[in-house]
């Protein structure tokens, strides 16, 4: 969808994927195939590109010196990636800018999450440190042997240990930084997961004022401080006090975000080609309330009916799999705003 | 812009096209280049097509034939191709299901064109029977002497004379039919020429409920009387006293149906990827109200500007030279449409 967006604004894309055939690649004018960090790629990489940017935060951190050392510009930089790699490194950051994130500890050993439970109270949530994502690599525990039994099935990897947020729902905000450092954000989504992968976005939320408020200022205040280039999405939890909690940082386009594809003049991935190649930034006011639902596995073969629903924007990915529980595509409704 | 259509929906895309380096192959999954006609190309693009389609009406009708003798299915069909390519045909088949024209003769010599300027009176304007678009291989003739110069300068290829259209305005609607014989149509748009090259369009086109109904007449008459597939564009004139009159048939996405691209949900170029395959059509009402402009040669040097213009969106088309004329990009604006 990048790709896309890019070529919309007349630019040429390169892909560096580890896959053979991807769906990037083949709406791409250059597709690479090799490892994040195969040097010969990443030469090549750099030489047919202005600037590199990434959808994946899982690619190694020294990839993207490797790129500045070769002379590309990389956006966003180094310093979003590193914090947003290590679980314990991004809370920390957060907490640093006086951000609330949900209670937590560093897990090394197995005595850190023993110590953690009595801390924290049960259930807690043990997560790797790093990699991991739509909830992979996560087990609630509440005993000594669930929490063995987790770590274990971790690797015994550096992990951290969150308390349980009393949550009221999930919201996320979806933000841009230009290089010259102006920031936009869009409205407030919410959100429902399901088995730790987003199911539902739902856009503008309802919120008031001072909740729009909180959590536009913890997106300016975090791209800022990360001197972030390009759209981050960051995921939140919505107390019963109205207070938000930072749960997760994305330095890419969101999937919570997709609904901006149908619902905004310029979306989340244009605005971040748009960011990363220092044009100005676009309007994020939605022309229409919207509604986003994941297509995970089999539901994509609903893709007939959905064809077929003149209120259902359909978007397929061009997956050739349909594993369970695997992205294979989205579907947004669009309802126009209410007249006051 | 038809294969950013086709990926969203999950299609991959192969290119054809005599242009190495086009900008449709750099967003799709195969890019062939070769003449139209070249047989391996054609049979190269059969073999990876489920489907093939063209945006460019001066595609041979041999091709189209010759794809279908090797299994591929061909959406627009011959019938469509052979009727728009050649303009005598085209108006005969207008009339034939009573769909007012221009008046005009068919020039197959010198003399024709005489006894033409006779019968339409003057200026009349000698335009080439095939190729040509965009103005090219056109010219207004009043004199013996320019008919005699103009016929010259297309190398006395047969041609067509149309006498003058005393229009208010030009209009054109932008319609398409399904493989089940479904057909939809945007609302009429209105449009400015300027040295025979698409200047402006405005839409929804102000236009009372007869002119609308009549236009969407002809559209589905049109359509349906060709047994079409895809999207079409017409153009039209509306005269003083409210008839319009087809001017010409466009077999493709039309440029007159760019400003569906940011202002429909579904796009001219989705809806003609989802006629071809043979999905449902999809919604045609615009949810604003759509000014569109051409950027032409150096306009497009203006792109700085229109970049950070945020009410302006922007589509660049990724072709190298801004040679004079050539359509490098368009701009279309946006205005909700009035609260009644």
């Amino acid at each position: 969808m990048l790709a896309l967006a890019a070529a919309r604004l007349g630019f040429d894309t390169a892909i560096l994927t580890p896959e053979a055939d991807s769906p990037a690649g083949r709406v791409a004018a250059h597709a690479l195939v090799g490892a994040y960090d195969d040097p010969d790629a990443l030469a090549a990489l750099a030489g047919l590109s202005d600037v590199v940017t990434f959808e994946f935060e899982n690619v190694p951190a020294g990839v993207v010196a490797h790129l500045q050392v070769l002379g590309a510009a990389v956006a966003p930089g180094p310093l979003a990636l590193a914090t947003a790699q290590d679980r314990v490194t991004e809370k920390n950051f957060f907490r640093a800018q006086g951000i609330a994130t949900v209670d937590f500890v560093a897990v090394d050993k197995l005595a850190d999450i023993l110590a953690g439970l009595a801390q924290l109270g049960t259930p807690a949530l043990l997560k790797t440190r790093r990699e991991g994502y739509d909830g992979k690599g996560q087990a609630w525990v509440t005993t000594a042997a669930e929490a063995e039994a987790a770590f274990d099935r971790i690797g015994r990897a550096p992990a951290i240990l969150e308390g349980r947020a009393d949550f009221v729902r999930e919201l996320s905000i979806i933000a841009a930084r230009g290089r010259e450092g102006q920031t936009v954000s869009y409205p407030l989504t919410e959100n429902v997961h399901k088995n730790g992968v987003l199911h539902r976005s739902t856009a503008p939320a309802e919120a008031n004022a001072a909740t729009r408020a909180q959590a536009e200022t913890i997106a300016q205040l975090t791209l800022s401080r990360l001197d972030y280039v390009g759209v981050a999405g960051i995921e939140l939890f919505e107390l019963a006090d109205g207070c938000l909690l930072v749960n997760e940082f994305a330095p890419r386009v969101h999937n919570s975000g997709h609904w901006t594809l149908d619902a905004c003049e310029v979306d989340q991935f244009e605005q971040h080609i748009r960011a990363v190649v220092g044009w100005p930034l676009g309007p994020t006011a939605p022309f229409a309330q919207a509604e986003m639902l994941n297509l995970l596995g089999a539901d994509v073969e609903d893709w007939v009916r959905l064809a077929a629903d003149p209120a259902a924007r359909l978007w397929l990915y061009g997956k050739h799999e349909a594993v369970s529980g695997r992205k294979m595509g989205h579907v947004t409704r669009l309802r126009p705003f209410q007249r006051d």
